[in-house]
């Protein structure tokens, strides 16, 4: 019988036995650093602005000099000048004097606010009125206002977004460190299998989870190695496996659903190091295992697609994670179940589903067929999680729903 | 004055004026489709499973030659034969025979169903006992039973998931037709721009919506054509823009704070083509224009990073969904909010959060700066809107965060 876990187990047994892989550093230009992992905190070098800056069209003035005006009794200063976009503020501004500033200009030494263009009027002459007072500080932001040296802007394990980019261009680094990306080996076993290209014969079917969990991989930012499909034979899989774990950092393997083959995987990886992990309380899933080759990570993932894609994305994911110093971020999309969902068997189930917007709900409709080969993967939007201890969901139940690589 | 829109009139704009482009399917190789947009239904041509499969180990049999049977009274059954992983079941199976079968094997002709192994007994010469009575059907899918021809697998417009791409890989789809990538032309202007890897001279800041605007898109799904920093020239911008015009399907410009660049690029596309709009009633983002030159939108966005990159996100997004066909799927994650944020500017306002997890609870930190020019986009993970009506949120107040591209 398998020693089976719970998924909190399973996750415990990925913190606790995987690290950080050192050594992934490598620096990419800007533009190619979407999407990838920050290898360090990124802290500002400098001053954003580095300049005291106007975030109005008006006249940068001493505040002082505008106490007390109003319209009737506007404040009269001299123009000295006008500041271009792009370009240095000029010398110091004197007492009574003002000078033209654009939106982002900068603010020359000697100002300590804006005037808004409206609230101004130009007699002429180079005579500037201003009809209302200016209180310091107003309608501008000082050097380093937004950022200063030292300052930590992206936290490493972030996985970089646009505006993240943004943020990273505003302060010069056209060169970002991020991690290098782990190679992941795939294998499917199965003397039943045939590639997608090939018309399968009586008996056969093509390989789902090759195509499938590269993709899953590759959308979560890894490389992966295909071995192709290897068949029922432990001695041709011992030796796939030896060479995807020269090539790559982690290998998963999948299939193997005949009596023989189960045992196969885990006698290889316990033949060539330790097995971590055999079963974990879930439903599809139950039948995965987990082992450690020469400290490189290797995943028996079921043969059945809708399982071997569920326990990548709860184990697999998160154990790539740990690798990759990854932050993992999961947030839930509340839904209302559209039909009830039995689960009675003391696992955990995962349940996949479509997902329909009425007005301002979200309407979840589970997916299921009674061999859920390709049903349970096509057009599915999202999946929720049916606790062991419960035994089932009701229509109209409030859900939480997953909805990553989706 | 600009004559402002609502976000729901400048959405409505978008729809009625603008269509899915014509001639924009190609095939793609199965492993190069993730993430793509579907260009056509994708219907099944076969069945799935092509033949009758037992979902368990055991002996495929006639369910009428098992009924009445018990553990002391067991159905004496003839062996015959032995079905094989991924090869034909052999010849119909004859009355009061059975055949060995693993799960996942084909079940032959004559039986219809499959007894499992634990419910039968070797009792050598080859015969097999069966110690429990089992029902037709039971233990084994039929051919179809999950994909028949002619069944809708996937949806014209859907980005395909790893799922997906499984999903094609069962039915034997190595090639996908799919949406072919936009392009997108990106125009940073403002004389005081420099780009990103050079220092910033007195009154210069460095381009952040060229680098961000075009992450964006990539994310999206886009090819960015970058057209670098154009000076407020109006002359140069024209050209700029006849160039991008030539090679793309629509063209972003951003920036333009200065009086005379403001209109510049309004007036542009009033020369050109016609403008469908100028301004919505947003914070931040207000002078947004929106434009159509050639049949191809011309999108005029704010120089301030934090609002272009909403505009972008809130508006441009969805304009390009509908060039390429492409559905949308938007969906919120509830929040706490965790400090009051004031609006009251008859503004929708847009603001970004950085998410906390408290045990069960997601927690959502408002980023707020004076400036708010790299502070409002680093780090951020998520935004919610603020409607027009509403004076603000209080802190506590369960918030619906969109969570795309974070």
């Amino acid at each position: 019988m398998l020693n089976v876990k719970t998924p909190e187990e399973v996750l415990n047994i990925i913190d606790c036995e995987f690290r950080e892989l050192p050594g992934l550093r490598e620096l990419l230009p800007l533009e190619q650093a979407l999407g990838r992992v920050l290898a360090e905190n990124i802290y500002a070098g400098e001053y954003v602005p580095d300049f005291d800056r106007s975030t109005v069209d008006g006249y940068a003035l001493r505040a002082r000099d505008t106490f007390g005006c109003s319209e009737s009794i506007p404040a009269m200063l001299e123009q000295s000048g006008e500041i271009l976009m792009g370009q240095a503020a000029g010398p110091e501004l004197g007492e009574g004097c003002c000078r033209a500033v654009p939106t982002g200009g900068a603010v020359p030494a000697g100002a300590d606010c804006v005037a808004m263009l409206e609230h101004t009027q130009d007699f002429g002459d180079g005579l500037i009125a201003v009809l209302k007072p200016v209180a310091p500080g107003e309608n501008m932001i000082f050097r380093g206002d937004d950022v200063y040296p030292g300052k930590l802007l992206l936290k490493k394990g972030r996985v970089l977004t646009s505006r993240d980019i943004g943020a990273l261009a505003a302060i010069g680094r056209p060169m970002v460190p991020v991690v290098k990306k782990l190679y992941v080996g795939v294998i499917s076993t199965g003397d039943e299998l045939v590639a997608p290209g090939e018309e399968p014969k009586a008996g056969q079917v093509r390989d789902v989870n090759g195509p499938m969990l590269s993709a899953l991989l590759v959308a979560f930012g890894v490389r992966t190695v295909n071995y192709g499909i290897v068949p029922d034979d432990e001695e041709k899989l011992r030796q796939v496996l030896g060479s995807a774990l020269e090539q790559c950092d982690a290998v998963l393997m999948s299939g193997g659903s005949s009596v023989g083959a189960k045992d196969a995987a885990s006698r290889i990886i316990e033949d060539m190091g330790e097995l971590l992990l055999h079963g974990i309380a879930i439903k599809p899933g139950k039948p995965t295992i987990l082992g450690r080759i020469e400290g490189k990570p290797v995943v028996g993932l079921p043969g059945h697609p809708a399982a071997a894609w569920f326990v990548a994305r709860v184990f697999v994911l998160p154990l790539l994670a740990k690798l990759m110093g990854r932050q993992q971020r999961s947030f839930t999309v509340t839904a209302r179940l559209a039909r009830s969902v039995s689960a009675n068997h003391g696992r955990a189930q995962y349940q996949g589903v479509r997902l329909e917007k009425q007005g301002e709900k979200l309407i979840a409709w589970p997916i299921h067929s009674k061999s859920g080969l390709i049903s349970d993967l096509a057009g599915a939007d999202a999946y929720f999680c049916i606790d062991s201890d419960c035994e089932g969901m009701h229509e109209g139940a409030e859900i939480q729903l997953s909805v990553g690589d989706f």
